[in-house]
């Protein structure tokens, strides 16, 4: 097979799955096999990843594992939390967002290692092999992609176990069976989606969570939390500069333990099916609030009506993958430019599932007592100017009144 | 005075402020007044405002006492919600929506009794003022819009107590001193604003809660409801069909018990400064979350995400009070052509705060077990179709990408 | 081949091409072919069509001859127009809009006459592909799709026309060598690309034109034209009441005659690449010109600019295939609700290359030259009132400088 | 007066009404005068202006006049035609797009010359009012506007010309009649509204164009041009490198001589009224198509359609007033960030009134001739790809087509 790639650098969990696509990718195609494992928060061990990709005889210099978890929230959580991005109103697109990150160590290390290849192991049926193979062609057309989902006839949990076996590929006692639903975490999030949640007309079940406690759980006293922007990006909690991740880190603490940011939500895939999802998402859930709690003082109705018009199309796009499109970095400028004033802090109380914005100051802020006051203004405002506004504003009403009611004559 | 009104309508409360302008009109023109109070489920007697217009000379014919709950939700608030509409991305619109509804009755009453003008109570700072007279202009061009807060010099507290006290309209003790916030409330919602919520760097008082429970109060168990919709509008309350205005009074019961609702927001007013509210809309904020969980099943992506990217804009124009405008029939008739298989159920949970979907079921569903299922799927979709997909999505990446790529070779 | 189609209904020009593709489609999978020619006013004798298929086995009663042109204006084309449809902001869609209708036809016959494929000869490469089988799918999803282009392996024009000798198929002496260019045409447009015209940096030769004068070859003298309207359509010129395909007709000879509606355009195909194609457009360059007109004068400013801010959508939606989706309907509902009192009359001025508005009346009239006039207005206007709207238009904007000022200089 | 103005800066024509109003400010407030005079291209000399300022006591050191058209082409009208603005479809916002300029000066006059308020001579009714003071408003807050006309009695020619005779004001013979239109003009374009043109039914006698030669007059033969453009940018025509103000200057030449440029509009006003106008924009035509056309080869489709479907709304904020807000800002990021590589070059031919792009050419270019030609591709592009693109996308249809069909059955 000439068109047969020789060296694949494959995006590698170190989990059953993955490792049965290396195997089978050195089988298939007889290439090199690089592996790549980022630590984007997902909340697992790494060095196991490490210890079976040698095991399956990958070479110590072909292993990458690398701790992207700054860079994800620096460069993707926050840009997209500026834009107070909800996909089809609710979801945080914590999945979505970490995918063209892992496309871009995809490409960087196939470009560094010489590799003519790209491997995932997203199935046919979800957006996730479109956001990974979008990403590389966007930034290196010449890279293949290998998505075995696709390709191969491993197309049951029975003989993919028995690919395994064949191949010496250690199973898991708890991998023997299926498991009750699929989970993809990161520092963002963590979704659940499949088998027992497949029915939408059934409540998910508890089990399903993963880092947020069930309401019930969560602690009867309220909590407070002071969160403070520079230019639309959070930069210190209760008072404390924190990096990127170290802020999502601690919300998302908070989030979990007060049973915040739960979303059990059907949406639509952009490869044409409704799916169901459970997400979670404390930290990220908290932070929206914020976020549009000092928008509120700091951002005029201008920019910020033409923002919150410009969101859904911006969120659409990262969900369906175009992270790395000339659309979406056009979007972020505009985006980028609002928040330039984005500055100061927000007051949320915590409390059994919700985070609430109580108080909002800022040194940017454009709220003006003096004009909004219901006491004497001492002339900051001239009430009768009200007049001339609506005055003007209802003289295109007034026209078309006067027409219809002349027209309704004549008929 | 040739300019002055000979017969004014009055949107009444039948509180001491409209009591002043009542008052007032008939000083300050010599005029006929007709009062109007409407029953919006704002939770007060109206039989004690046609007790005090009489005292204060209207006759009894001009005295108009009307119920419009069941207008209010179904033909306002209700073609609302099928947009999930938003202003800011969190404001319900509680107060926004009623109005067009008073201007609709202040011009029907007019003509029929032969006012030439209208009259409201709200001031030249505000929102109301704009709405009220938008609605007139578009219904009647030829009525005019008495607005004595743009007019008058009773520029403070004292000279309207003085005012009142000169012509005998009674003051209510708890009306001697200043309210520590103003509130407006419909079956909708309850607002709040000025004086002890003007510093949105001050959390707001608990005793501001109107009909919202402070959620630590709220019952420590979770409570399950479920919402029928037809078309886009709720129908029936755990399988019992109910007239919209009731189905929104026992959304209001159930959301205000669980603490469900509260929103603490500063927001932008059309006349361009910028406000802080306290909003609690129990019932409206269970049926978004409900409205939205029966169109994650029944509406197409297509029509959705048209949907959600003319919501801001179609928010907007009712929080700037264009209801009856060209404008937003066009959006309502786009919206409504949308909601023509949004039927189905909801199960949401109830508990401390929160009202979450986690069930909905729908013969008009979209959504297909077969298709997205993690198990065999018979061939309901072919997974080798995403590679075409992904091709073809991803060609014009590649070309950009290549272009860029000689163009650095070159540069 | 269990699933090789037993019936299908081909779209069937009568050419070279799709007799070859009818011959293919009976040897490849041995089925009944029937055929359906349309005059969408392509310009063509249909007839020739019925004795080739005859010809080539199709019995009479599979042969369907149908005259769409009154539909296609009428349901297609004038909905289309009420929108000022302008893909990449230059092109009228000519093609894009003949498609559904097509579809529409191949599943009305396949239904009727219980075939259970189509067949169509677009190739892989276009977007007709993509119109065509979108509208099949949304129209009837059962119908399976035959699209030779992506299967056969006549990829070559030798090997065209070695399979039509092979098959007795006749080859017009015109069709042994290669076209210079491919040309779609309908009532209204026709569509050059390909060939000569591949490369967009040399000016398209004159003989590509098909219905247009070349521009130096128009009359010498102007020519003027009165379009009356109602509810948005076409319905009279100069006064003459016409049924839809007469108008459009008409205003093709008026335009091709003055050499109006040429266009050399590179656009973004929906499939990811970029084409070149030259259109001729004659009479719907001046149905766009006279709408505009007439909505100028009868269309609020509030509906005029929402339709024309959700126009590239709609336009985009119809040049990709969707016109059978629920958001193209929900848009159409939307600019049919702001059609409602666009009627009257427009005049324009055609001559050499350009139709220009020289003047609009009508009934439905919203300009009031009462109101704009330079002379006295007789108080229809208060030039007072202009002071308050701009001041509170303005509020924000000092807010803004404001607080910019006053962070200048504390940085 | 204590609110009185103590030092104005006023933008003055020189002309008769400026002239007025310069003299009324003099004896309305007893305030020092400043005056500003710009050169946008209108074609006038400046020097008498000057003279006239003299004559009726302006200080040497209180006037300026100042060559502003680098400035107006680099700087407004160049980021304004990046975004291929047009307003209400048609109109390039000639008259818009100058005004935040003219702000701009006057505010920095006043700063520099400690002036405490500015006027100028735009009426009540139009929109360049609330551009004017628009632009002063975000720009310094702090500064007065004097707007005479909303403010004096002056309110017949009459009452104007016996003003100026009272106060020796020169009156140029042609001014003592009314003018049969105004007029207002600079580098992009010239406008003529009012009296004979106030019916929009009329068609404008020839006599109003300004600088379009009448489109039979132009010439027999037609004139091709190269138009050069980096980063969206004209910078060389026929490959002479221009300065923004030389290149527009020029293109006036050729597009005045060939009839190009020609516009009768009735539009909507910012304050609510429809007016007619007659527009004369020659270079401006023929350079937005110019631009259009290359874009066509170096704008992928996403960043294209994103510009198209938010050009109403920025072409909108430029005609109401709002350069100066953030919204502009944020919009102009967004396409300022589209045009990184709009470079090349585009062949327009121009004739009788048309500027029609014929060739374009780039090295930024996405066009791809092997991707999209019809001969034998190499595999640029693989035409079964397209199954897989048609099936997804078609999958949404398809589900809801059965669902619609399942839910005909039952009903």
């Amino acid at each position: 097979m000439s068109d047969a790639p020789k060296k694949v650098v494959l995006a590698y969990s170190g989990g059953l799955d993955t490792s049965i696509i290396l195997k089978w990718l050195q089988t298939e195609y007889g290439c090199e096999v690089v592996t790549f494992t980022a630590d984007l928060g997902q909340g697992e061990e790494l060095e196991p990843a490490r210890q079976k990709a040698l095991l399956m005889g990958i070479k110590e210099e072909n292993i990458h594992i690398v701790d992207l978890r700054e860079e994800f929230v620096r460069d993707f959580v926050f840009p997209m939390f500026r834009a107070n991005a909800l996909y089809e109103g609710l979801y945080l697109l914590g999945t979505s967002i970490a995918r063209p990150l892992i496309s871009k160590y995809l490409v960087d290390i196939a470009q560094k290692s010489g590799a003519d290849a790209v491997s995932h192991g997203a199935t046919g049926k979800g957006n996730d092999q479109v956001r990974f193979e979008l990403g590389v062609a966007a930034l290196d057309p010449a890279i293949k992609v290998i998505a075995p989902w696709r390709l191969w006839d491993l197309s049951s949990r029975t003989k993919l176990l028995e690919f395994a076996e064949q191949n010496q590929i250690p199973i898991a006692k708890d991998k023997r069976g299926e498991a009750p639903f699929s989970v993809d975490a990161n520092l963002l999030h963590t979704s659940s989606e499949g088998r027992v949640l497949e029915n939408p007309a059934e409540e998910a079940p508890n089990y399903v969570l993963q880092r947020v406690v069930p309401v019930e759980d969560a602690p009867n006293e309220a909590e407070f939390v002071e969160i403070t922007f520079e230019k639309g990006d959070a930069v210190a909690i209760n008072g404390e500069a924190l990096s990127p991740a170290t802020i999502l880190t601690r919300l998302n603490e908070l989030g979990g333990k007060h049973g915040i940011g739960l979303l059990d939500l059907v949406e639509n895939r952009f490869v044409g099916m409704k799916s169901r999802g459970v997400y979670e998402t404390p930290g990220g859930t908290i932070l929206l609030e914020a976020h549009r709690g000092i928008e509120q003082i700091t951002l005029d109705s201008g920019a910020g009506h033409l923002k919150d018009s410009i969101m859904p199309r911006y969120a659409e796009l990262i969900y369906n993958g175009f992270w790395f499109s000339p659309e979406r970095e056009a979007l972020q400028a505009l985006i980028d430019k609002t928040q330039e004033h984005v500055s100061g802090t927000v007051r949320l109380k915590l409390y059994k599932g919700v985070a609430r914005t109580v108080a909002r100051w800022s040194d940017e802020s454009l709220y003006s007592e003096k004009h909004v006051t219901f006491e004497e203004d001492a002339g900051a405002y001239d009430q009768k100017d009200a007049a001339g506004f609506i005055h003007l504003n209802a003289l295109r009403l007034k026209l078309i009144a006067a027409r219809n009611a002349r027209r309704a004559k004549t008929k």
